[in-house]
């Protein structure tokens, strides 16, 4: 599997304003499954967001779930790790934050982080970064096996897009607070980040990743909203009945 | 593996009091093996005592870890879990209180409680709990795989020697707070739980079990103290330098 083989862009067949419109339909639904997946209480939802950086991890979790009950869905983003938490394996600071029945979480980066800057910069050694993709493995079915529906996204962008879209956090007012002088270095390394990407899908495919075709928001945000509704509608959900 | 073959008491060859002498010495060398352990900050050490009701699990951390300094060592208790533990899978209740790198934990009672209580007493669903001895086989190779040192201890006591110490808990007024009229109704699963704790030593052997002879409590605190040190006495630890 080679990154570069795929497309960035959405399909041919999806124009732009119907699928804004398509997204605008998932998007209530999304709103009323969602409640019922709270009162029912049965199940739990863990939506895993990985990309390079400005490939819209942000703007997905804002566009898609900004009609979503925040009372029943959780945003956890995953920085640089503190030093207490260095101090403990990298699924440490991950666990806690798995959602309970009836949650949806998300998480923006995650412990793949632990195999792509920490593999790249050599930040742990490497027979440590080898063991930890079946670590993974053995986490994420512990979390299959547990009733929690994983769904594992990859924001899939151009180099080009995405030096256009740090342009703009050096131009537009309301981006300059993204912007990090650290990210227009990062881009040098940015075929070792695909190949580490591509590692990833290859070693960690117990639950499936989702390429999403990135460089247009409006696909994206559909193609993810799409995805989290079919699962939703397959768990055939009911509300419980008044207590006894 | 069948526990009822196993004695409950010390080998003949320990003296009583000679074995308590020993144990004082452990004590201290225990005390300063643990500064050390603190001071480096390269090792954690997690202690998993199990064993049936009365079985001596408070007695031993007490007796063997009242020297230790107790900034570098937490006690952890799992008792039944709480509404919000059971909406999530078993082991998210125990995973933050692995310790960090200098730290000793202690945990009384663990994550094995899923696979012995759980599984008496059909509080899960069976395919859930057979699904866990692998899981807990998962997360204890982690644990291994980032220097964490897992010592495993079963307290074994005799059915009879039970009995003697919970009629202790009905007339000594100093052990008074400690009787639980379940504690009694439990003995009659006596059989169950030895045949669940052997599944449990034969299909969670990633790491070594060490079945404690403990009718006798100088024995049982001698054993557990002397398996520490010597795991501590075996990492070749030693004190940092001045920083630079």
């Amino acid at each position: 599997m080679k990154l570069n083989k795929i497309s960035t862009l959405a399909p041919k067949k999806f124009a732009k304003e119907k699928t804004k419109k398509e997204l605008q339909k998932l998007k209530f639904e999304l709103e009323e499954l969602q409640n019922l997946l709270f009162a029912e209480g049965k199940h739990s939802i863990l939506i895993i967001i990985q990309g390079m950086d400005a490939s819209g991890k942000d703007g997905a979790v804002k566009n898609v779930f900004e009609a979503v009950n925040p009372m029943g869905c959780r945003v956890t983003p995953f920085k640089e790790p503190s030093e207490l938490e260095k101090k403990h394996d990298f699924l440490w600071r991950v666990h806690p934050h798995v959602p309970e029945k009836g949650m949806i979480q998300i998480f923006n980066r995650s412990h793949y982080e632990a195999v792509l800057v920490e593999r790249i910069h050599e930040l742990s050694p490497e027979k440590m970064i080898s063991q930890r993709y079946a670590q993974i493995n053995d986490f994420e079915r512990l979390l299959k096996q547990t009733e929690t529906h994983v769904l594992k996204f990859y924001m899939h962008v151009s180099k080009e897009e995405q030096l256009k879209r740090l342009n703009e956090r050096l131009s537009d007012p309301s981006k300059m607070w993204k912007h990090d002088d650290n990210d227009i270095k990062e881009r040098d390394l940015w075929k070792d980040y695909m190949h580490a990407y591509e590692d990833v899908f290859e070693k960690c495919s117990e639950i499936e990743w989702h390429i999403v075709p990135s460089d247009q928001n409006w696909f994206k945000e559909y193609y993810i909203a799409k995805k989290v509704v079919e699962l939703l509608r397959s768990l055939d959900m009911k509300y419980p009945g008044l207590k006894k």
